[in-house]
């Protein structure tokens, strides 16, 4: 019974377009997990890390604890969960936004200001992902770094471009220059987590600081 | 009875220079106290935040968890005072380091690598700081910058050095420029604690950094 998934726009979550069909036992627990991952993004969203019990987030569910655990086998997990699926959603935002062609700061600028757009109704999300990245166990640590792969390409993508089209000097490490963008634009959100900075805000600290880097990396006119 | 901090190099920890003088019962308590905190740095040092407890702080300084409380309200507490003894100290050492004329990549490279040499030792500690410094309440965020203030100023003062000798562009946004430095000298630490990278490797980075940052600010020659 594949039909509502042909005709939807988008596939259900619970009939994976490119996994095996599953019968209604499995696709009650996909449900489920589901549902735990949705109240749980709810709270890593309004709390962060540290104050989202599991507690909580089983009765935003609609759940017991002991429901929460047959799915998750600790916040860390669940949280990790989130993390891909925010990710995920984030790169696409970002990836969309940045297709168009065009000058390098322009490109990078509307990339990441849609970024921003598409974060700031979590913020405490956000905070909570860069605060684990600072201590989390290696593989965790490994994995995220899959989770930003993404993100991170599409920012070496428009450098490259730029390289290629003349913009930036030829022998400019776009990987490093790659990484001093992203770090920039995630370092920002301390100024909206402690200065209420708003999207407007931290666009225009986004942009220049793209204006120190990509200086140094401008081939000369 | 003053004749020892006197003639020592160093004031002891339990007599203040600029402090009143204490009794014999008011410098016992400063003494455990400075216990305590030792105990703190040392196990924060090793561990991070999380995984050290205040029944493990206690057990290093050989009290009581209730003499660690009768001086410190909880373990964000304790934190802090540690921070702060480690911000005072780092902020000397990259002070000192320069203090010395020359450009302004060598000034900050020098002032920078020493204080990667000053933190190495407690790597758990740094990533500590910066895990906490993404959430924490907005007067415990505003101590910590008071604490942050000294070494952002020190590369403040070079750079403003470097655009009153016409090292550096006129128009030159000091303020935003020093707050990349330092960004990207603390980001490296994440090198540090799942890449392996040593005080070479943090030092090398940071000089590529340097570049890409200075390369925009720096006057036509």
């Amino acid at each position: 019974m594949r039909e509502s998934s042909l005709n939807a726009p988008f596939e259900p979550v619970d009939q994976p377009a490119d996994g095996p069909r599953l019968n209604r036992r499995q696709a009650a627990k996909v449900r489920t997990r589901q549902k735990v991952l949705d109240a749980a993004r709810d709270l890593f969203s309004e709390r962060g890390y540290d104050p989202a019990t599991i507690r909580d987030i089983a009765k935003g569910a609609g759940m017991s604890t002991g429901a929460v655990f047959a799915n998750f086998q600790d916040k860390a997990e669940l949280f990790e969960a989130v993390l891909a699926e925010n990710m995920e959603r984030l790169t696409e935002v970002v990836r969309a936004s940045a297709a168009s062609s065009g000058p390098v700061k322009e490109r990078l600028t509307t990339a990441l200001d849609a970024g921003y757009h598409h974060t700031m109704g979590h913020l405490p999300l956000m905070q909570a992902i860069v605060a684990r990245s600072w201590f989390q166990p290696q593989q965790a640590e490994q994995r995220a770094r899959g989770f930003t792969k993404g993100l991170l390409s599409v920012i070496g993508e428009v450098l490259r471009d730029g390289v290629r089209s003349g913009e930036l000097k030829q022998d400019v490490d776009t990987r490093l220059v790659g990484d001093m963008v992203w770090d920039s634009w995630l370092t920002n959100y301390r100024g909206a987590a402690y200065d209420g900075w708003d999207e407007k805000a931290l666009s225009e600290r986004l942009s220049r600081q793209l204006d120190v880097i990509l200086a140094g990396a401008a081939a000369k006119g």
